[in-house]
């Protein structure tokens, strides 16, 4: 192990983001984030993986509180009441790092390698969640269905608030969104 | 160019998926796909970029089917109406190919590869989707939502049609898996 390096992590993934926005993704280095966070490449992979890694090293934690949350709704809550709170606190937890989330959503935008990761990250996130509903004895398809409908309300709802340019509620266009898929699914 | 080879795309295909099957999607090459069906490696390249292709030759052709149903919808359809009516339509033509779809699902349920592809090429459907409703004046978040929504049912609705043995039937699975999402999203 080397020395201890006061949030080594953090500072790396500030750094990765920076050079992701300056240089684009393809070009930077793990050199040269490494270089940029005062710290060794050493370092940067007691951390990371690769470079890709610094953009979806959180998935692991947000699949965790999203089943977490699911799990502990209220027993009488419906499926798609369950998805929609877990999915709303996991927007009010990622409003707290807005900069971050829209810088991120930027870079994976002129992507496609990462906008594929991206994608198979939506859909593990929609198959832990259907595994949630069942455990609560929810059958499928309803399972699968309610967790694929609240996937995609996220996704939207993200998007159009990493868009907006500034105060956007980001639980509040889950909310929205939401809606808008039930006015869109019963044919309005 | 070579000789004429009567239906040799056809029996590259069958070739591909039986050794598919045999042998798993990693061990099969493209010279024994080729020998199988008779036919050369050449010929094999002049069809397919990769033995992965020739499992997802047919998505473009997929991709034109929806947007054109969709955008022939008729101007009064509600954009789940247009979606739900383009994806039963290709569930229809689908099902005449019941065999080739299961054994193909078979193949990608059990490589991860695979199965990314197979979600990337969903999500294309998704957007391309989504641009045709857009092209009929459906504003967002209205044209993804219903775009992600009927890809969802297609998607639950073709697992559970692939996995019965024999007589589901697909267009009604859709119909069914159709009722079911809006049954969630309206918190039943």
């Amino acid at each position: 192990m080397g020395r201890w390096e006061p949030d080594a992590r953090g500072r790396l993934e500030r750094a990765a983001l920076d050079l992701f926005v300056e240089r684009g993704f393809e070009q930077a280095t793990v050199t040269e984030i490494a270089q940029r966070a005062g710290l060794t490449q050493r370092t940067f992979f007691r951390h990371f993986a690769d470079k890709r890694e610094v953009l979806f090293a959180g998935a692991g934690q947000l699949q965790e509180f999203l089943v977490g949350t699911v799990a502990s709704a209220p027993e009488s809550a419906a499926p798609i009441d369950a998805v929609a709170g877990a999915i709303e606190a996991a927007a009010a937890l990622l409003q707290e790092r807005r900069d971050y989330a829209q810088q991120r959503q930027a870079i994976i935008a002129v992507n496609p390698e990462l906008q594929e990761r991206e994608l198979i990250k939506l859909a593990s996130l929609a198959s832990a969640i259907a595994g949630a509903l069942r455990r609560r004895g929810v059958t499928d398809p309803a399972a699968s269905l309610a967790a694929e409908a609240g996937i995609a309300v996220f996704r939207i709802a993200f998007e159009r608030w990493a868009c907006q340019a500034g105060q956007g509620d980001f639980p509040q266009l889950i909310r929205e969104s939401l809606d808008e898929l039930r006015a869109v699914t019963a044919g309005k």
